[in-house]
């Protein structure tokens, strides 16, 4: 499946009176690293795909993660980030954080394809995912970010 | 058990450019809650806390979640906090999002208490939870936070 | 001049591993303050406003901040933002944090009226702001938010 | 003066519902490029000059900024961010970000260097800046983050 690899410097900013990652940093770091994942099925920003495909985004339903190993400001990390089972209209995506190339980080989740959001109701529709895109995800591409 | 419940602002910042809460957000109001929880149940605030125990804080190591309803800037919503499964030295916390009533985001986390880091080895090591604490944790309170 | 005040509890993930509050934090929380002073100027929320001004929003062009006293996850912060001066498009915003009643943070703001956003462009257009609400910026009002 | 220069990706979590940048994210984006000036000029990363030097940091003071192109996601920006004024134990970073050669935003930050943390005070003490960091500061290197 189509995977990117992305380094990352841990920043003062990402830390926690700890002296280590504030968590939810870490899903901003994820969030980063599937735009790159679409970049790359899409052929284009995602600005650009909004225009060509009229879909709205690509937000989350459900998301898990375990916390083995914290990372502290200055690390260097690894993310990389895989689709895996892709479905009609959602798919998941894996990302795995290593550190001197022990893991860290393992999380996964699942998105949906949406079309332009209804904010009478203030929902999303799902759509399927456009087959081209779902053809580039299921490629066995390794991509630098 | 223990349960705290806050009415949350969702505010424009909170939000991504399809105009509804940025996923890792909901993690940070989740910490929030947390962090209410562990005053209640300690009696004083964190750092008071970390002289009075010696303890670093209470990290995460596992965290799931699932997102049923976008919310948007200028939506009030209620957060709901309760005190799960108590172990000798972690605990699961449920956080559950609601808008008019209906349920937003389910989300389950798991913590550790943790002694002082050991920035050596870029580890923390887990410690008991105190008994004081962890009785509260049981007992049937529910706060406004 | 309209003027909003807010308490704020300093969290945990507000801060950095200095034990104090990350400073770009200080403007998220501003910027919070400014949406209750817009909502009550206003008198309805930002995306109604929206709707009913046909106006992206205010963005910020200038802003400036003293940084006085730290403050720590755990303390108890006012915050103050008052309405300086309102010209045709645009105004002025002035935020102070207090912590035990001594100014800890001092900034100021300049927001302009603006327009739906020309995407081809990547430009906003600066609108007059509707006199109802520089009236109402203009009042002598103190509101808590 | 030393001078740092960063190629950065604005990420769709960087932006608001606007569609561009809000604001607080681009003074994290500052504050990344201030500890790249500060790797160089110190030889080494900040946890490890925090033991090598016995600092608690290089916290602000104050800092403006001035808003001219609003920035979107998919936008590929430059930072550029050089020391200013070096004094004993302060000194002024500007920090200038491009997109397609234009000037986006215009900043300037003042920084203290300072030792531990007096928690009981809930304050910092100023310490003169290291002879060698002051030398390398006002060294004319240009470097790549």
């Amino acid at each position: 499946m189509l995977t990117v690899r992305r380094e990352v410097r841990i920043e003062w900013g990402d830390c926690d009176p700890a002296g280590i990652v504030f968590y939810p940093r870490y899903f901003t770091m994820f969030d980063h690293s599937t735009s790159a994942l679409m970049e790359i099925a899409l052929g284009m920003r995602k600005f650009e795909a909004q225009r060509a495909y009229d879909f709205a985004g690509f937000p989350l339903v459900a998301t898990h993660a375990k916390f083995l190993i914290p990372n502290r400001y200055g690390d260097d990390v690894v993310i990389e980030s895989a689709v895996g089972e892709v479905r009609r209209s959602s798919c998941d995506i894996v990302h795995r954080i290593f550190k001197n190339g022990q893991l860290s980080v393992d999380a996964s989740e699942t998105r949906v394809w949406v079309g332009p959001f209804a904010a009478e109701r203030g929902q999303f529709k799902s759509q399927p995912i456009p087959q081209a895109v779902a053809d580039r995800f299921k490629s066995p591409e390794r991509a630098p970010a």
